[in-house]
Protein backbone atom coordinates (compact mmCIF):
# COMPACT_ATOMS: atom_id res chain seq x y z
CA UNK A 1 0.00 0.00 0.00
CA UNK A 2 1.37 3.02 -0.99
CA UNK A 3 0.49 6.62 1.47
CA UNK A 4 1.79 9.72 1.07
CA UNK A 5 3.76 10.84 4.11
CA UNK A 6 6.81 13.09 4.73
CA UNK A 7 8.26 10.46 7.08
CA UNK A 8 11.82 10.09 5.79
CA UNK A 9 13.55 6.89 7.12
CA UNK A 10 17.12 5.39 6.39
CA UNK A 11 18.35 1.96 6.72
CA UNK A 12 21.85 1.16 7.52
CA UNK A 13 23.15 -1.96 5.93
CA UNK A 14 21.92 -3.24 3.25
CA UNK A 15 21.99 -6.93 4.18
CA UNK A 16 19.31 -9.46 3.47
CA UNK A 17 17.27 -8.26 5.94
CA UNK A 18 18.16 -4.62 5.96
CA UNK A 19 17.59 -4.43 2.20
CA UNK A 20 13.78 -6.41 2.84
CA UNK A 21 13.03 -3.14 5.29
CA UNK A 22 14.19 -0.83 2.93
CA UNK A 23 12.13 -2.37 -0.43
CA UNK A 24 9.22 -2.68 1.90
CA UNK A 25 9.59 1.19 3.36
CA UNK A 26 10.30 1.88 0.01
CA UNK A 27 7.15 0.41 -1.27
CA UNK A 28 5.69 1.42 1.70
CA UNK A 29 5.67 4.93 0.08
CA UNK A 30 8.03 6.59 2.96
CA UNK A 31 10.97 8.39 1.28
CA UNK A 32 13.84 5.87 2.45
CA UNK A 33 17.82 6.09 2.19
CA UNK A 34 19.94 3.21 2.44
CA UNK A 35 23.81 3.05 3.14
CA UNK A 36 25.88 0.00 2.68
CA UNK A 37 29.74 -0.72 1.97
CA UNK A 38 28.80 -3.25 -0.81
CA UNK A 39 28.05 -1.26 -4.32
CA UNK A 40 26.04 -3.82 -5.42
CA UNK A 41 23.70 -3.73 -2.16
CA UNK A 42 23.30 -0.04 -3.07
CA UNK A 43 22.85 -0.41 -6.95
CA UNK A 44 20.32 -2.77 -6.04
CA UNK A 45 18.27 -1.01 -3.62
CA UNK A 46 18.46 1.97 -6.29
CA UNK A 47 16.10 -0.19 -8.92
CA UNK A 48 14.08 -0.55 -6.27
CA UNK A 49 13.31 3.13 -5.57
CA UNK A 50 15.40 3.53 -3.13
CA UNK A 51 17.40 6.64 -2.08
CA UNK A 52 21.17 4.75 -2.40
CA UNK A 53 23.32 7.28 -0.09
CA UNK A 54 27.32 7.47 -0.75
CA UNK A 55 27.83 8.19 2.84
CA UNK A 56 26.30 7.83 6.33
CA UNK A 57 25.90 11.87 6.37
CA UNK A 58 23.72 11.86 3.37
CA UNK A 59 22.17 8.93 3.72
CA UNK A 60 21.11 10.20 7.45
CA UNK A 61 20.84 13.96 8.05
CA UNK A 62 17.60 14.31 7.09
CA UNK A 63 15.74 11.33 8.64
CA UNK A 64 13.00 10.79 11.15
CA UNK A 65 14.13 6.99 11.59
CA UNK A 66 17.39 5.40 11.39
CA UNK A 67 17.10 1.62 11.55
CA UNK A 68 20.38 0.06 11.76
CA UNK A 69 20.47 -3.96 10.78
CA UNK A 70 23.98 -4.23 11.04
CA UNK A 71 25.59 -7.72 11.65
CA UNK A 72 27.09 -6.86 15.68
CA UNK A 73 27.12 -4.42 18.12
CA UNK A 74 30.74 -3.46 16.86
CA UNK A 75 29.52 -1.93 13.17
CA UNK A 76 26.64 -0.01 15.40
CA UNK A 77 29.24 1.66 17.17
CA UNK A 78 31.06 2.17 14.36
CA UNK A 79 28.17 3.60 13.04
CA UNK A 80 27.23 6.39 15.47
CA UNK A 81 30.23 7.37 17.18
CA UNK A 82 33.00 6.50 14.92
CA UNK A 83 35.35 8.22 12.40
CA UNK A 84 32.47 9.33 10.35
CA UNK A 85 29.73 8.07 12.89
CA UNK A 86 26.45 10.06 12.48
CA UNK A 87 25.12 10.15 16.23
CA UNK A 88 26.30 14.31 16.37
CA UNK A 89 24.73 14.99 13.61
CA UNK A 90 21.13 13.64 13.12
CA UNK A 91 17.43 15.70 13.44
CA UNK A 92 16.96 16.36 16.76
CA UNK A 93 14.24 14.00 18.15
CA UNK A 94 15.31 11.42 15.70
CA UNK A 95 15.01 7.98 16.46
CA UNK A 96 17.58 5.06 16.19
CA UNK A 97 16.28 1.80 15.60
CA UNK A 98 18.29 -1.14 16.79
CA UNK A 99 17.92 -3.87 14.48
CA UNK A 100 20.22 -5.45 14.94
CA UNK A 101 20.61 -8.51 17.46
CA UNK A 102 22.57 -7.74 20.62
CA UNK A 103 22.84 -7.98 23.96
CA UNK A 104 20.27 -6.64 25.89
CA UNK A 105 23.21 -4.91 28.17
CA UNK A 106 24.40 -3.24 24.86
CA UNK A 107 21.09 -2.09 24.03
CA UNK A 108 20.90 -0.30 27.45
CA UNK A 109 23.96 1.20 27.51
CA UNK A 110 23.50 2.72 23.71
CA UNK A 111 20.28 3.98 24.81
CA UNK A 112 22.21 5.98 27.41
CA UNK A 113 24.76 7.32 25.61
CA UNK A 114 21.91 8.50 22.89
CA UNK A 115 19.78 9.85 25.59
CA UNK A 116 22.77 12.00 26.52
CA UNK A 117 22.56 13.34 23.58
CA UNK A 118 19.25 14.25 22.70
CA UNK A 119 18.08 11.26 20.65
CA UNK A 120 15.70 8.50 21.29
CA UNK A 121 15.84 4.99 20.54
CA UNK A 122 14.02 1.35 20.24
CA UNK A 123 15.49 -1.66 20.43
CA UNK A 124 13.74 -3.91 18.00
CA UNK A 125 15.42 -6.85 16.89
CA UNK A 126 13.54 -9.14 14.36
CA UNK A 127 12.71 -12.69 13.48
CA UNK A 128 11.13 -14.27 10.02
CA UNK A 129 14.14 -14.84 7.53
CA UNK A 130 15.18 -12.62 4.44
CA UNK A 131 11.62 -13.51 2.55
CA UNK A 132 9.59 -11.95 5.06
CA UNK A 133 12.10 -9.02 5.50
CA UNK A 134 10.89 -8.74 1.79
CA UNK A 135 7.25 -8.99 1.77
CA UNK A 136 7.31 -6.45 4.73
CA UNK A 137 6.23 -8.85 7.06
CA UNK A 138 8.81 -9.23 9.99
CA UNK A 139 7.91 -10.18 13.41
CA UNK A 140 9.40 -6.97 15.22
CA UNK A 141 10.23 -7.49 18.87
CA UNK A 142 10.85 -4.10 20.20
CA UNK A 143 11.08 -2.44 23.82
CA UNK A 144 11.07 1.84 24.12
CA UNK A 145 9.10 4.84 25.28
CA UNK A 146 5.43 5.80 23.41
CA UNK A 147 6.11 8.31 21.73
CA UNK A 148 9.37 6.96 20.00
CA UNK A 149 7.14 3.98 18.68
CA UNK A 150 3.99 6.91 17.68
CA UNK A 151 6.61 8.53 15.68
CA UNK A 152 7.72 5.53 14.13
CA UNK A 153 4.73 4.07 13.70
CA UNK A 154 5.14 4.37 9.14
CA UNK A 155 8.15 2.34 9.58
CA UNK A 156 6.85 -0.40 11.43
CA UNK A 157 3.92 -0.34 9.39
CA UNK A 158 5.82 -0.58 6.64
CA UNK A 159 8.05 -3.41 7.50
CA UNK A 160 6.09 -6.03 10.24
CA UNK A 161 3.40 -7.83 10.05
CA UNK A 162 3.87 -8.23 13.56
CA UNK A 163 5.35 -5.78 16.20
CA UNK A 164 5.48 -6.93 19.75
CA UNK A 165 5.73 -4.47 22.67
CA UNK A 166 8.08 -5.82 25.05
CA UNK A 167 8.35 -3.06 27.47
CA UNK A 168 9.02 0.80 28.09
CA UNK A 169 12.87 0.39 28.86
CA UNK A 170 15.30 0.14 26.10
CA UNK A 171 16.87 -3.72 26.39
CA UNK A 172 13.48 -5.57 26.31
CA UNK A 173 13.47 -6.52 22.85
CA UNK A 174 16.94 -7.66 22.62
CA UNK A 175 15.86 -10.08 25.57
CA UNK A 176 13.38 -11.80 23.99
CA UNK A 177 15.40 -11.94 20.76
CA UNK A 178 18.31 -13.92 22.95
CA UNK A 179 15.32 -16.35 23.97
CA UNK A 180 14.08 -16.57 20.33
CA UNK A 181 17.68 -17.31 19.43
CA UNK A 182 18.54 -19.66 22.05
CA UNK A 183 15.90 -21.59 20.73
CA UNK A 184 16.73 -21.15 16.70
CA UNK A 185 20.49 -22.17 17.13
CA UNK A 186 19.78 -25.12 19.65
CA UNK A 187 17.22 -26.51 17.29
CA UNK A 188 19.56 -26.00 13.87
CA UNK A 189 22.21 -27.57 15.91
CA UNK A 190 19.37 -30.62 16.89
CA UNK A 191 18.42 -30.87 13.50
CA UNK A 192 21.96 -31.39 11.89
CA UNK A 193 22.50 -33.92 14.99
CA UNK A 194 19.58 -35.63 14.06
CA UNK A 195 20.20 -36.15 10.54
CA UNK A 196 23.57 -36.84 10.84
CA UNK A 197 22.82 -39.60 13.41
CA UNK A 198 19.80 -41.24 10.87
CA UNK A 199 22.47 -40.96 7.72
CA UNK A 200 24.51 -43.08 10.24
CA UNK A 201 22.02 -45.22 11.03
CA UNK A 202 21.38 -45.81 7.51
CA UNK A 203 18.32 -44.00 7.25
CA UNK A 204 16.85 -42.47 3.85
CA UNK A 205 17.26 -38.74 5.12
CA UNK A 206 14.49 -37.70 2.45
CA UNK A 207 12.01 -40.28 4.09
CA UNK A 208 13.37 -38.94 8.05
CA UNK A 209 12.58 -35.35 6.95
CA UNK A 210 9.24 -36.30 5.45
CA UNK A 211 7.77 -38.30 8.56
CA UNK A 212 9.64 -35.70 11.59
CA UNK A 213 8.01 -32.88 9.97
CA UNK A 214 4.57 -34.62 11.02
CA UNK A 215 5.66 -35.55 13.64
CA UNK A 216 6.22 -34.00 17.39
CA UNK A 217 10.18 -33.86 16.64
CA UNK A 218 9.33 -31.05 14.30
CA UNK A 219 10.83 -27.77 14.85
CA UNK A 220 10.52 -24.06 12.67
CA UNK A 221 13.96 -24.50 12.26
CA UNK A 222 13.84 -28.17 10.91
CA UNK A 223 11.80 -27.75 8.64
CA UNK A 224 13.27 -24.76 7.30
CA UNK A 225 16.84 -26.07 7.55
CA UNK A 226 17.15 -29.78 6.52
CA UNK A 227 15.71 -28.97 2.86
CA UNK A 228 19.37 -27.09 2.57
CA UNK A 229 21.25 -30.47 3.96
CA UNK A 230 19.16 -32.89 1.55
CA UNK A 231 19.94 -30.38 -1.31
CA UNK A 232 23.29 -30.10 -0.57
CA UNK A 233 22.79 -26.43 -1.11
CA UNK A 234 24.64 -24.58 1.61
CA UNK A 235 24.88 -21.33 -0.28
CA UNK A 236 23.94 -19.16 2.95
CA UNK A 237 21.08 -17.46 4.00
CA UNK A 238 21.97 -17.23 7.45
CA UNK A 239 25.84 -18.16 8.11
CA UNK A 240 27.63 -20.57 10.73
CA UNK A 241 28.75 -17.56 12.45
CA UNK A 242 25.59 -15.46 13.09
CA UNK A 243 25.31 -18.76 15.40
CA UNK A 244 28.61 -18.45 16.59
CA UNK A 245 27.57 -14.67 17.60
CA UNK A 246 24.27 -15.35 18.59
CA UNK A 247 24.77 -18.25 21.13
CA UNK A 248 27.79 -15.88 22.47
CA UNK A 249 25.27 -13.39 23.34
CA UNK A 250 22.87 -15.84 24.88
CA UNK A 251 25.96 -17.46 27.17
CA UNK A 252 27.30 -13.83 27.70
CA UNK A 253 24.41 -13.40 29.59
CA UNK A 254 24.32 -16.69 31.38
CA UNK A 255 27.57 -15.63 32.56
CA UNK A 256 26.30 -11.67 33.26
CA UNK A 257 23.19 -13.72 35.61
CA UNK A 258 25.68 -16.18 36.53
CA UNK A 259 22.85 -18.89 35.45
CA UNK A 260 23.48 -22.53 33.73
CA UNK A 261 23.01 -22.64 29.86
CA UNK A 262 24.23 -26.16 29.38
CA UNK A 263 22.56 -27.07 26.28
CA UNK A 264 23.22 -23.93 24.66
CA UNK A 265 26.69 -24.22 25.69
CA UNK A 266 26.65 -27.27 23.59
CA UNK A 267 25.14 -26.20 20.48
CA UNK A 268 27.42 -23.66 20.40
CA UNK A 269 30.21 -25.78 20.55
CA UNK A 270 29.31 -26.77 17.55
CA UNK A 271 28.61 -23.81 15.60
CA UNK A 272 32.33 -23.18 16.85
CA UNK A 273 33.47 -26.24 15.55
CA UNK A 274 32.20 -25.73 12.20
CA UNK A 275 33.33 -22.02 11.95
CA UNK A 276 37.15 -23.46 13.10
CA UNK A 277 36.46 -26.13 10.37
CA UNK A 278 36.47 -23.54 7.84
CA UNK A 279 32.30 -23.34 7.19
CA UNK A 280 31.85 -20.55 8.91
CA UNK A 281 30.40 -18.68 5.97
CA UNK A 282 28.49 -21.39 4.60
CA UNK A 283 24.77 -21.91 5.44
CA UNK A 284 24.07 -22.38 9.19
CA UNK A 285 22.99 -25.76 8.33
CA UNK A 286 26.36 -26.86 7.14
CA UNK A 287 26.45 -27.67 11.16
CA UNK A 288 25.82 -30.73 10.09
CA UNK A 289 29.47 -31.14 8.39
CA UNK A 290 31.22 -31.66 12.12
CA UNK A 291 29.77 -34.92 12.59
CA UNK A 292 32.45 -37.05 11.21
CA UNK A 293 31.94 -40.70 9.12
CA UNK A 294 28.71 -39.91 7.51
CA UNK A 295 28.18 -38.98 3.46
CA UNK A 296 26.18 -36.03 3.17
CA UNK A 297 23.09 -35.69 0.08
CA UNK A 298 25.71 -34.55 -2.63
CA UNK A 299 24.52 -31.39 -4.58
CA UNK A 300 21.93 -31.47 -6.78
CA UNK B 1 -16.77 -45.83 10.89
CA UNK B 2 -17.90 -49.33 12.07
CA UNK B 3 -17.00 -52.24 9.92
CA UNK B 4 -17.69 -55.85 10.08
CA UNK B 5 -14.84 -57.66 10.59
CA UNK B 6 -13.27 -61.21 12.22
CA UNK B 7 -10.16 -59.80 13.10
CA UNK B 8 -9.32 -59.85 16.34
CA UNK B 9 -6.87 -57.29 18.07
CA UNK B 10 -5.52 -57.69 21.17
CA UNK B 11 -3.39 -54.36 23.08
CA UNK B 12 -1.26 -55.19 25.76
CA UNK B 13 -0.24 -52.03 27.86
CA UNK B 14 -3.51 -49.81 28.64
CA UNK B 15 -1.46 -46.80 29.26
CA UNK B 16 -2.66 -43.07 27.96
CA UNK B 17 -1.37 -44.15 24.60
CA UNK B 18 -2.06 -47.88 24.42
CA UNK B 19 -5.68 -47.07 25.81
CA UNK B 20 -6.57 -44.34 22.89
CA UNK B 21 -5.37 -47.31 19.99
CA UNK B 22 -7.29 -49.98 22.11
CA UNK B 23 -10.50 -47.75 22.40
CA UNK B 24 -10.01 -46.46 18.35
CA UNK B 25 -9.67 -50.46 17.40
CA UNK B 26 -12.41 -50.80 19.07
CA UNK B 27 -14.18 -47.57 18.14
CA UNK B 28 -13.47 -49.51 14.14
CA UNK B 29 -15.62 -52.32 14.83
CA UNK B 30 -12.52 -54.33 15.45
CA UNK B 31 -12.57 -57.11 18.40
CA UNK B 32 -10.35 -55.88 20.26
CA UNK B 33 -9.15 -57.60 23.62
CA UNK B 34 -6.97 -55.69 26.34
CA UNK B 35 -5.03 -56.31 29.36
CA UNK B 36 -3.32 -54.18 32.00
CA UNK B 37 -2.17 -54.44 35.29
CA UNK B 38 -3.88 -51.55 36.43
CA UNK B 39 -7.60 -52.25 37.41
CA UNK B 40 -8.95 -48.91 36.86
CA UNK B 41 -7.81 -48.81 33.18
CA UNK B 42 -8.72 -52.17 32.50
CA UNK B 43 -11.99 -50.90 33.90
CA UNK B 44 -11.76 -47.76 31.92
CA UNK B 45 -11.71 -49.77 28.57
CA UNK B 46 -14.86 -52.25 29.29
CA UNK B 47 -16.57 -49.04 29.90
CA UNK B 48 -15.75 -48.24 26.19
CA UNK B 49 -16.45 -51.77 25.06
CA UNK B 50 -13.53 -53.29 24.97
CA UNK B 51 -12.87 -56.98 26.26
CA UNK B 52 -10.96 -56.35 29.51
CA UNK B 53 -8.96 -59.57 29.58
CA UNK B 54 -7.81 -60.61 33.19
CA UNK B 55 -5.02 -62.63 32.11
CA UNK B 56 -2.10 -61.98 29.03
CA UNK B 57 -3.53 -65.69 27.76
CA UNK B 58 -7.18 -64.66 27.74
CA UNK B 59 -6.10 -61.31 25.99
CA UNK B 60 -4.03 -63.01 23.36
CA UNK B 61 -4.89 -66.32 22.67
CA UNK B 62 -7.71 -65.47 20.11
CA UNK B 63 -5.23 -62.49 18.81
CA UNK B 64 -4.67 -62.22 15.12
CA UNK B 65 -2.28 -59.02 15.91
CA UNK B 66 -1.03 -58.36 19.62
CA UNK B 67 -0.46 -54.42 19.88
CA UNK B 68 2.40 -54.31 22.71
CA UNK B 69 1.87 -50.76 24.52
CA UNK B 70 4.34 -51.03 26.79
CA UNK B 71 7.00 -48.76 28.91
CA UNK B 72 10.07 -50.55 27.49
CA UNK B 73 11.92 -53.36 25.85
CA UNK B 74 12.27 -55.04 29.64
CA UNK B 75 8.49 -55.33 30.05
CA UNK B 76 7.90 -56.45 26.25
CA UNK B 77 10.04 -59.27 27.19
CA UNK B 78 8.16 -60.21 30.18
CA UNK B 79 5.40 -60.20 28.40
CA UNK B 80 6.50 -62.75 25.69
CA UNK B 81 8.61 -64.80 27.23
CA UNK B 82 8.25 -64.21 31.10
CA UNK B 83 6.22 -66.50 33.56
CA UNK B 84 3.25 -66.10 32.07
CA UNK B 85 4.94 -65.32 28.47
CA UNK B 86 2.79 -65.53 25.81
CA UNK B 87 4.38 -66.43 22.81
CA UNK B 88 4.23 -69.61 22.69
CA UNK B 89 0.17 -69.75 23.22
CA UNK B 90 -0.45 -67.78 20.23
CA UNK B 91 -2.62 -68.63 17.21
CA UNK B 92 -0.08 -69.41 14.34
CA UNK B 93 0.67 -66.48 12.06
CA UNK B 94 -0.01 -63.89 14.44
CA UNK B 95 1.74 -60.77 14.46
CA UNK B 96 3.31 -58.94 17.24
CA UNK B 97 3.51 -55.28 16.72
CA UNK B 98 5.73 -53.67 18.85
CA UNK B 99 4.43 -50.33 19.17
CA UNK B 100 6.94 -48.88 22.73
CA UNK B 101 9.68 -47.25 21.39
CA UNK B 102 12.93 -49.90 21.94
CA UNK B 103 16.08 -49.84 20.20
CA UNK B 104 16.18 -50.79 16.90
CA UNK B 105 19.01 -53.34 17.83
CA UNK B 106 16.45 -54.68 20.25
CA UNK B 107 13.55 -54.89 17.75
CA UNK B 108 16.03 -56.41 15.14
CA UNK B 109 16.49 -59.51 17.84
CA UNK B 110 13.22 -59.50 19.02
CA UNK B 111 12.37 -60.64 15.68
CA UNK B 112 14.79 -63.11 15.36
CA UNK B 113 13.42 -64.59 18.31
CA UNK B 114 9.78 -64.70 16.83
CA UNK B 115 10.44 -65.69 14.00
CA UNK B 116 12.58 -69.00 15.38
CA UNK B 117 9.08 -69.52 16.91
CA UNK B 118 6.89 -69.16 13.71
CA UNK B 119 5.84 -65.38 14.45
CA UNK B 120 5.63 -62.45 12.75
CA UNK B 121 6.65 -59.19 13.61
CA UNK B 122 6.53 -54.94 12.89
CA UNK B 123 8.37 -52.68 14.70
CA UNK B 124 5.80 -49.54 14.80
CA UNK B 125 6.70 -47.02 17.31
CA UNK B 126 3.89 -43.69 17.27
CA UNK B 127 4.13 -40.27 17.63
CA UNK B 128 1.36 -37.93 18.47
CA UNK B 129 0.02 -38.34 21.91
CA UNK B 130 -2.70 -39.22 23.91
CA UNK B 131 -5.04 -36.96 22.00
CA UNK B 132 -4.14 -38.68 18.43
CA UNK B 133 -4.36 -41.77 20.02
CA UNK B 134 -7.98 -41.05 21.11
CA UNK B 135 -9.08 -40.02 17.62
CA UNK B 136 -7.05 -43.02 15.75
CA UNK B 137 -4.93 -40.06 14.18
CA UNK B 138 -1.45 -41.45 15.37
CA UNK B 139 1.83 -41.47 13.08
CA UNK B 140 2.92 -44.53 12.70
CA UNK B 141 6.47 -45.27 11.72
CA UNK B 142 6.95 -48.75 10.75
CA UNK B 143 8.90 -51.69 9.34
CA UNK B 144 8.35 -54.99 8.60
CA UNK B 145 6.72 -57.60 5.98
CA UNK B 146 4.34 -56.99 3.41
CA UNK B 147 2.53 -59.91 3.75
CA UNK B 148 2.35 -58.70 7.73
CA UNK B 149 1.60 -55.14 7.13
CA UNK B 150 -1.30 -56.58 4.60
CA UNK B 151 -3.26 -58.73 7.36
CA UNK B 152 -2.48 -55.80 10.16
CA UNK B 153 -4.46 -53.43 7.88
CA UNK B 154 -7.46 -53.23 9.69
CA UNK B 155 -5.82 -52.18 13.00
CA UNK B 156 -3.42 -49.92 11.46
CA UNK B 157 -6.45 -48.04 9.61
CA UNK B 158 -8.22 -47.62 13.15
CA UNK B 159 -5.36 -46.60 14.94
CA UNK B 160 -2.97 -44.05 12.89
CA UNK B 161 -3.69 -41.50 10.16
CA UNK B 162 -0.48 -41.37 8.66
CA UNK B 163 1.62 -45.11 8.54
CA UNK B 164 5.02 -44.59 7.29
CA UNK B 165 6.23 -47.69 6.20
CA UNK B 166 9.71 -47.27 6.78
CA UNK B 167 11.13 -50.24 5.70
CA UNK B 168 10.72 -54.22 4.78
CA UNK B 169 13.40 -55.03 7.81
CA UNK B 170 12.49 -54.83 11.44
CA UNK B 171 14.30 -52.31 12.83
CA UNK B 172 13.66 -49.23 10.14
CA UNK B 173 10.47 -47.99 12.61
CA UNK B 174 12.71 -48.59 15.29
CA UNK B 175 15.51 -46.38 14.09
CA UNK B 176 12.88 -43.25 12.79
CA UNK B 177 11.41 -43.16 16.03
CA UNK B 178 15.04 -42.77 17.29
CA UNK B 179 15.75 -39.55 15.55
CA UNK B 180 12.20 -38.19 16.03
CA UNK B 181 13.01 -38.62 19.97
CA UNK B 182 16.38 -37.31 19.56
CA UNK B 183 14.26 -33.74 18.88
CA UNK B 184 11.71 -34.15 20.21
CA UNK B 185 13.83 -34.46 23.80
CA UNK B 186 16.27 -32.12 23.27
CA UNK B 187 13.27 -29.71 22.57
CA UNK B 188 11.39 -30.21 25.68
CA UNK B 189 15.03 -29.61 27.23
CA UNK B 190 15.98 -25.99 25.28
CA UNK B 191 12.49 -24.97 25.95
CA UNK B 192 13.05 -25.49 29.37
CA UNK B 193 16.36 -23.78 29.31
CA UNK B 194 14.49 -20.63 27.50
CA UNK B 195 11.78 -20.09 29.75
CA UNK B 196 14.26 -20.56 32.40
CA UNK B 197 16.62 -17.66 31.02
CA UNK B 198 13.59 -15.37 29.98
CA UNK B 199 12.27 -15.57 33.47
CA UNK B 200 15.99 -15.47 34.68
CA UNK B 201 16.04 -11.73 32.51
CA UNK B 202 12.80 -10.82 33.90
CA UNK B 203 10.75 -11.26 31.01
CA UNK B 204 7.00 -11.90 31.16
CA UNK B 205 6.76 -15.43 30.41
CA UNK B 206 3.40 -15.28 28.94
CA UNK B 207 4.70 -12.61 26.54
CA UNK B 208 7.76 -15.20 25.74
CA UNK B 209 5.82 -18.07 25.00
CA UNK B 210 3.20 -15.52 22.40
CA UNK B 211 6.13 -14.39 20.36
CA UNK B 212 8.50 -17.20 20.64
CA UNK B 213 5.23 -19.26 19.19
CA UNK B 214 5.14 -16.76 16.08
CA UNK B 215 8.79 -16.70 15.75
CA UNK B 216 11.61 -18.97 14.43
CA UNK B 217 12.41 -20.64 17.46
CA UNK B 218 9.44 -22.07 18.04
CA UNK B 219 9.35 -26.05 17.87
CA UNK B 220 6.24 -28.56 18.23
CA UNK B 221 7.44 -29.51 21.52
CA UNK B 222 7.61 -25.48 22.59
CA UNK B 223 3.91 -25.01 21.81
CA UNK B 224 2.70 -28.17 23.44
CA UNK B 225 4.80 -28.55 27.11
CA UNK B 226 5.43 -24.33 27.64
CA UNK B 227 1.92 -24.15 28.50
CA UNK B 228 2.18 -27.16 31.04
CA UNK B 229 4.90 -24.31 32.60
CA UNK B 230 2.55 -21.57 32.51
CA UNK B 231 0.13 -23.31 34.11
CA UNK B 232 2.50 -24.47 36.98
CA UNK B 233 0.54 -27.94 35.96
CA UNK B 234 3.14 -31.05 36.08
CA UNK B 235 0.62 -33.39 36.14
CA UNK B 236 2.42 -35.92 33.78
CA UNK B 237 1.17 -36.15 30.39
CA UNK B 238 4.27 -37.99 29.34
CA UNK B 239 6.89 -38.07 32.24
CA UNK B 240 10.53 -36.83 32.72
CA UNK B 241 11.66 -40.66 33.35
CA UNK B 242 10.39 -41.39 29.05
CA UNK B 243 12.54 -39.24 27.76
CA UNK B 244 15.48 -40.18 30.26
CA UNK B 245 14.83 -43.77 28.65
CA UNK B 246 14.45 -42.18 25.12
CA UNK B 247 17.54 -40.08 25.04
CA UNK B 248 19.18 -42.83 26.50
CA UNK B 249 18.63 -45.25 23.92
CA UNK B 250 19.69 -42.46 21.66
CA UNK B 251 22.75 -42.64 23.30
CA UNK B 252 23.21 -46.10 23.42
CA UNK B 253 22.90 -46.43 19.15
CA UNK B 254 25.78 -43.43 19.54
CA UNK B 255 27.51 -46.17 21.26
CA UNK B 256 26.70 -48.66 18.89
CA UNK B 257 27.92 -46.55 15.78
CA UNK B 258 30.50 -45.13 17.68
CA UNK B 259 29.28 -41.73 17.18
CA UNK B 260 29.33 -38.36 18.74
CA UNK B 261 25.79 -36.83 20.11
CA UNK B 262 26.47 -34.39 21.85
CA UNK B 263 23.40 -32.09 22.23
CA UNK B 264 21.59 -35.13 23.08
CA UNK B 265 24.03 -35.72 25.60
CA UNK B 266 23.85 -32.56 27.28
CA UNK B 267 19.52 -32.78 27.06
CA UNK B 268 20.21 -36.64 28.65
CA UNK B 269 21.87 -35.05 31.53
CA UNK B 270 19.06 -32.22 32.18
CA UNK B 271 16.16 -35.06 32.16
CA UNK B 272 18.78 -37.07 34.70
CA UNK B 273 18.91 -34.16 36.80
CA UNK B 274 15.25 -33.70 36.98
CA UNK B 275 14.86 -37.26 37.63
CA UNK B 276 17.60 -37.20 40.65
CA UNK B 277 15.89 -34.09 42.23
CA UNK B 278 12.92 -36.53 42.44
CA UNK B 279 10.53 -35.58 39.53
CA UNK B 280 11.17 -38.37 37.31
CA UNK B 281 7.16 -38.80 37.61
CA UNK B 282 6.31 -35.29 36.44
CA UNK B 283 5.62 -33.94 33.28
CA UNK B 284 9.05 -33.77 31.20
CA UNK B 285 8.36 -30.07 31.04
CA UNK B 286 9.22 -30.44 34.85
CA UNK B 287 13.16 -30.35 33.75
CA UNK B 288 12.78 -26.74 34.05
CA UNK B 289 13.16 -27.56 37.62
CA UNK B 290 16.70 -28.54 37.47
CA UNK B 291 17.22 -24.21 36.48
CA UNK B 292 18.46 -23.15 39.98
CA UNK B 293 17.56 -19.37 41.62
CA UNK B 294 14.24 -18.49 39.69
CA UNK B 295 10.46 -18.48 40.45
CA UNK B 296 8.59 -20.51 38.20
CA UNK B 297 4.84 -19.51 37.64
CA UNK B 298 2.69 -20.90 40.05
CA UNK B 299 -0.21 -23.45 39.73
CA UNK B 300 -3.33 -21.76 39.20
Amino acid sequence: MSVSTSFVVSVIGLGSMGMGAAKSSVSAGLTTYGFDLNPNALAAFKEHGGIAATTLSEATKEADAILLMLVNSAQCDEVLFGKNGIANSLKANAVIILGSTTSASYAKTLNEKLQAIGLRMIDAPVSGGAAKANTGELSVMASGSDDAFADCKPLFDAISAKLYRVSDSVGGGASVKMINQLLAGVHIAAAAEAMALGIKAGLDPEMVYEIISNSAGSSWMFQNRVPHILAGDYTPKSMVDIFVKDLGIVLEAGKEFKFPLPISASAHQQFLSASAAGFGQEDDSAVIKVYPGITLPAAK
